[in-house]
């Protein structure tokens, strides 16, 4: 950030009066240029059938993590909710409709200053099929998942507790931190 | 956002290639601004004694909602994760030190593209006094609680939300929209 957004001057960084933090500060205008972390939010959505549980994951067709494999997920707009912001991800990204159940994971990652948040989701039919951000969609049963070919870290750690939580019977929430 | 952070030119409006939503675009360099919702980090600091929970509050010396009360809580910043966050602004609101116990609330506010988060957690000692942005610090039993003169919606519905789950004796969490 270099220049002022609100007037064109070129911006100083520095701590403003009463704050303890380095801003970008405008002296012409007056404008503090705050930052801040951004959330991604991203669903879980699940195929149950037979007592089979069946995940729904993207390859991904962009970078990064080309070619890699993760749940629907993406930034999350202003006007929305985390609900709606979930939902229509996994419209744009795999073509999917699903029915939320309940926030599930919220995972801090201050090294590149974003929250991934994802929800636990039903899966309402079959018909879904890959945006433009996604090379191909899979359902994955669990034995057969790829663990090894998973694109974040957030997506891999978020599955882990949701095998486990299914396991146990009981889906908590896991706020935690990849640092 | 009128000027490019980038190279100072002057910003268009309009939906780039791939997207779908109206941005903030430069002709001059290509920099696309991209503007999501904040998150808004905050405690539930409770002082727990002889069966009695006692809830710290916030008299607020600063815009908005001058003189009400609320939940330490402000906006996260770069460079930490969601917890880190919570206990942050509760030594700079309150001086107050605690311990996490969990998240606890997470309310998306799209009237003002905010996502407010709360934790519970256990206040460590009786050792608090008012940062800058308040007026007064009190500990209120639940009989006692200022109801009428809390300073916002999201701390009103995670406090609701506490006195429910404690009376019922397990803590859930609580993911809700504002409207």
């Amino acid at each position: 950030m270099k220049y002022c957004a609100n007037c064109g001057a070129t911006l100083a960084r520095r701590v403003p009066p009463g704050d303890s933090l380095l801003r970008d500060v405008c002296d012409a205008c007056g404008s503090i240029h705050y930052v801040n972390p951004k959330m991604v939010l991203g669903a879980i959505p699940v195929w149950e059938e037979g007592g089979q549980a069946r995940m729904l994951l993207c390859r991904r067709a962009i970078e990064p993590r080309y070619g890699y494999w993760t749940l629907p997920a993406g930034f999350m707009e202003n006007d929305e909710t985390a609900g709606e912001a979930a939902v229509r991800e996994t419209l744009e990204e795999a073509g999917a409709r699903i029915e939320l159940q309940g926030a599930f994971s919220m995972i801090s990652v201050p090294r590149v200053n974003q929250v991934h948040v994802f929800y636990r989701a039903r899966l309402l039919d079959l018909d879904f099929r890959p945006g433009v951000e996604t090379i191909e969609i899979a359902l994955f049963e669990e034995e057969r998942l790829p663990w090894k070919d998973i694109a974040f870290r957030t997506v891999a750690l978020t599955l882990k507790r949701w095998y486990a939580d299914r396991a146990k019977g009981a889906f908590g929430f896991h706020a935690e931190d990849l640092k």
